[in-house]
């Protein structure tokens, strides 16, 4: 398993002092693939288009239909500005849609919103691992951009070519709801996943608590933290659409995003949760740390309390004080131990009481657990 | 006793990208049963229905009584679905009845209420055990949802039955305030078992300090967290209905609200205090480590300090420095002592009063307690 | 001194379900005793009554003089519920009277005021000791309410008959206030005894940091926090009279409101900075715990550092490495040192030097402090 | 140097139901003195007088001048009685004014203000020592009392002695704005000597860390912790005042609170800054104390893992297993070390290459730094 | 590397009781340099003057240009009140130009903005280092004052030079705008540095932790706590600026504020992450000196357990007991193994098993990793 490191290395863009709107091509970006899913209440046509060109003919034409345009990828900057251009995109929307990180959060003007999602999904290995999702909305289309191929809007699409249902006939902010709701349900599985992940730490923690496993825990809180910071605006962007007038979210809809509403928060409880456990779990190490170091103590002091005075008392019988006065008669207050017929015996004998009165002690102290 | 975790399996619907108001059916869903109690000033039924058609033309029969229907277990979803149509209940609604975790809420529309509460049960297995309870009111109706077949409303079925008091002669919105008001009432012996709970865990500090207690600190402070996580929401219900039209709640009503508003309160101020002093029990928990080790230290320390210098003492007397000189003659210098009467016994003497007096000092160092 | 508790047996009440505004008999509550003051400007009468008719009375015969019935005891309903329906009091506050616990908090209703206090008393045994104080103005009229018979309104008392002064010429809520006021001056002496024994458990920290410490400075801790919890909805209470029209308190009468709501703030503030104070106890008392292992642990490595080298050495001298050759020559190269007639001279001052050495060694470590 | 403690004898008031507006005579007050300037553009004089009668009448006489009266001292109650009278003073104020301690606070009534400051010095031994200053205005008067007669005003004296600036010529309320502006500025210089305390702390750590340093950087955090409480009541002053009408501070000086507005937010700034930066200290003392024992246990281990199992080699040298067989023959096999001709110099070999070895071993590990 | 330290010495101005607007002239102050960008859509023309009177005159000769006036420098005080008198400058405002530290604020008053920004720099030795950058705005100039020479606005000076674009044809307000936004974008690199260091940081307690790395993520964690105090109100003064009227900042510009309001949200979420790890760091490194702990004390007790018995055993078979009784007779109690013809190697066999067995039981323990 890779390292576990407590620092992620933040993408931090260092681009100083450009023009606001200024564009750059992400490194590693790539190609920018254009997918048309345009119907109605009794066709859909879902295609992907080589030309930007043939699908704005495309989309002209049926006036009358509704299109979801999914561009990924930001490899061709030219397509982007041409999608700006024709769809009345602000250059600075744009930059925001192609940089690195942005908060979820909602712009409306005129009746269109520009909204910003986060999609996440979860590795053993990353953690987690968040893409942004852009989401413009106009009278009869949608627009989403993400940077790369994959995305987690799949059962949304089987949805739409599917059911005949709902989501055909309602007004397109409808459907952008529908994609911020897949967007938000998709948390759930992943923070059930981060459970599992925090549940095997604590596994780990009750067998064997390596060193490594305080950075791993740290480095799961560091997460919670990131998916804290994008939960939160999340929360505050769809309380601001149900702030929002009648003309931009119809009243009938608002029940669909309180809905939302109601499952961010439980998102929010959920990851406050986690917060506050993988706490407990940093808790739980340092006090294994210091109950193992208990343990090696109580070895240590058993092992000394017990020998080192054995030595002391078998070093006695080991002087040499002379038997014999210096006129060679026998000195008898000189170690007449050594002289007894049972002296050995009686010794080892009291050693071993010595033994079984200090295991007692120390079973008496509860040392032995 | 089960081993204690701190993290606790949490059930998260894992479910992603469905129609909005789709219906599961839950796993290990309970058979719908359907309780109907209908009554007036002067008239008490209550019965159990095996077939729902029977029950509704039953309660179309008598608009002027007034009816609580008891629905309990998720199993039959036709069923469900047949009441939410004749009741007027939105398939987001009945979603977020059906689903394993809602927060506490309130949603008004038009006059009749839609509120979730959770009831609470405290067992020392699993600690806190929170189900989902949803309440909905009509003209002359309430309906309650309820996942399993045991709830913590009997008390209140016996005030209806018995009393012919208050509560058979106001509005629904009365009842639907007595059945939130029981729901919250039973969150008091729950935290009273907590605190018992807490004690015990406290005793066990003081007596034997096992690895395994600062888990179960840990546990019960998940719970904490949990419950408050629960009692908030529950409060700015309370505070929100409070808030309501006269329409909704008469205004003589209001101050029976404002009572439960002030024990949601109270309980939020116990749970806080069961927060911090489960922190303080952590605190004591980590400081007890420290002093066994300090006592461990103390043990060891004591008898090396004795006994490893007097293993040097007689381990000098263990030499063999040669009485004789190369030249047969007596050295009088290597180790005489040995050689003296009194040796013997003086050495002993020494000994005896150097142990003394380290004992002294340790005792005077305040290190036998 | 009994021995110290994190955890305080909070009494919760248990009983679920009953019908809002019944009322309990509280276990061990106390005969309920009537007295009453009645006074205008020129006239004061002060009695026990054994009746309450007689009271009520005595009461309506005097509709221009003003009344403080000071109810103590809850131990017979039938009083109290007479006194509720004489005063216009309704079930659920007189539920709220009798209740074990209610935070301070005020409701006002056509003009009158019902209000909770919390009255503290310090003492070393159970450190915080809280009654509650219900006070419900009328017309010409004060009611308290109290569990039992003694309490901290003695001071005003003296003042009413004293003074012909103020107190006796103002509106009753004037007298509500002076009540409210005396109770929060309480508040004071309290702190400054609770600032003792926070005094008090310092010096144990530095004398002797007995196990038993922490446990009583987490108490101490719970008891600040359950100040805390009582003193910042007094504040929120008495913020709240300040805004309320001037019909229920004459402007004139703000300035002293506004007084009190001072003092409440001193409280808040001298409350935070015990909380503060008892933080840095735990902190100082857990550094003490390290640094006791440490001087244990310098007295076992100088020992040991000191003897064990020294122990070998002498060792090395006590092997029995033989004089001889096999051929009976002698073999200089087995222990010589043996034989030198200064070799035992000389290794005594090698070891003296040794000593000398270490000893020099660790104190220039600062290891003798 | 002063022991150091993190408790603070908190002067507590504990006089207990008084009537609101009595006044005590504070204990050991000092004498009252009162100080006149009274100037206008032209003209400036500045006298102690010893009658206040007299000082009065000259105010009197004198309406379209501008006084300051300074008050020092509240030895003599009557003298204060009659300032309260004649300038239209509260009793309440006038406790506030006496009190040991009030939150910076600012009231308004009819255009003059009430103004309470806290005037701030850094001695090593106590610290953060505060007192109080009492600001008054009126039509063409400021009155400032304070406890005794040393303060911080002195700078502001001299501008008003010196120059004929704008101070001369502006409403009372500038002056006003004057003294709580040299009271706020001469927080930054007791700031920066608390900024080198704790420096001068910090230093003791890394030199020598000794017991009491931890009392001391908890009772410098307990000074910080009540700054933060003196401070933040300061800037909702300021903020007030800021808020408050035209009439009361004209437009134009309003640019002057603003700037003490933000001098007030640079000092919140400061002292959070040395809150985190004392927790900071505590958490190094801690890993101090940690570090410490490592070295420490570092000693004893290198110690005892080199000699004690070289004293287990010397001891089995020191054997006595006999070298002949009962028959007198010569037994081989016990212990023939003993016997060869080079066996104790080979042994003394061995032992210094284990010893070599082990320090080699704990050098790689780094222990020797 | 100096040193690190925890606590940084703040440059506290500690000069009291000067009057409002008194301007001192900075110690080391910089001289004063004037550096003029003139242009309008056609031209541009940029020089640095000597003399401000020949600056002032070029500027107004040329009423329908833009002007950037950049004065960096506080040396020459005259100059600067010169500026003040001419653009209009109240003396607060200068003061708080001049001053070493003033939050980041916005100051509105006729349409003309007076801001405060500060500019971070990084560097390995001092951290970060920020110095403080007003802003003014006129009709149709921009003044900036810095305290020295260097600054983070260069690339902003390259596009007014190169681009004839947007900023060559907007009011002065955006202007303004691109100021403050590139001073916004140079916290991107320098988070980006501080990342980088705490990366290193962790890199080092992984290796080698040593004593001083906890100062260096002290002061690390201070620097980040700086940052946060400087962002926050960043945020704050953008937010105001949107908030202000059409006239100061028009509609179709607020989405450029809306852009920089996005990157100080997103540099606060940064700032609150790096916050959060360095907290992390800290918890690491007090966790990894109790690791080494456990390692150091698992060396010695290994040794002690396995040396200390055979110690023991070996003292034994050194005592003396006597093989003879005092008739002359062999005494076969005494110590038999001594005289046992394969005693020795029994012994040195059953003490290599004693060894193994120990080595086992701690292998077992998982002592050796």
């Amino acid at each position: 398993m890779v390292k576990p490191r407590i620092l992620q290395q933040n993408k931090i863009s260092t681009k100083v002092g450009q023009k606001p709107g200024f564009l750059f091509r992400p490194e590693n970006a790539f190609d920018t693939r254009l997918f048309l899913i345009s119907f109605d209440e009794f066709e859909l046509v879902e295609k992907e288009y080589e030309s930007y060109d043939e699908l704005f003919a495309y989309m002209q034409q049926r006036p009358h239909q509704r299109h979801w345009l999914d561009v990924r990828g930001y490899g061709n900057l030219e397509i982007l500005e041409n999608i700006a251009r024709d769809f009345n995109i602000h250059p600075l929307q744009l930059e925001d849609v192609i940089s690195d990180y942005q908060r979820p959060k909602v712009e409306e003007e005129s009746g269109s919103l520009f909204m910003i999602s986060r999609m996440v999904t979860f590795t053993p290995k990353k953690l987690i691992d968040d893409d942004q999702l852009s989401i413009f909305t106009g009278p009869n289309y949608v627009l989403t951009f993400q940077s790369d191929y994959e995305d987690c809007l799949n059962p949304l699409r089987l949805r739409i070519r599917g059911g005949k249902g709902i989501i055909r006939k309602r007004p397109v902010v409808y459907m952008a709801y529908a994609i911020m709701d897949v967007v938000l349900d998709h948390y759930f599985p992943v923070l059930a996943e981060m459970s599992d992940y925090l549940d095997e730490l604590e596994d780990c923690l009750f067998k064997q608590p390596k060193k490594e496993i305080l950075s791993r825990i740290l480095s799961v809180k560091r997460e919670i933290v990131k998916l804290r910071r994008i939960i939160w605006p999340e929360r505050d962007k769809i309380s601001e659409l149900l702030r929002s007038s009648p003309e931009v979210i119809p009243d009938d809809l608002k029940i669909y995003f309180r809905d939302t509403y109601d499952h961010s928060v439980q998102i929010i409880d959920l990851v406050e949760n986690y917060k506050e456990m993988s706490g407990s779990l940093v808790e739980l190490y340092l006090s294994n740390i210091n109950n193992r170091m208990n343990e090696i103590m109580k070895v240590l002091t058993i092992i000394s309390s017990i020998f080192i005075p054995l030595s002391f008392i078998v070093g006695i019988y080991g002087m040499n004080f002379s038997r014999e006065n210096p006129d060679g008669s026998i000195n008898y207050l000189n170690m007449p131990e050594l002289y007894q017929p049972y002296g050995y015996i009686t010794l080892l004998f009291l050693m071993g009481a010595l033994i079984l009165g200090q295991i007692y002690f120390f079973y008496r102290k509860g040392w032995f657990k």
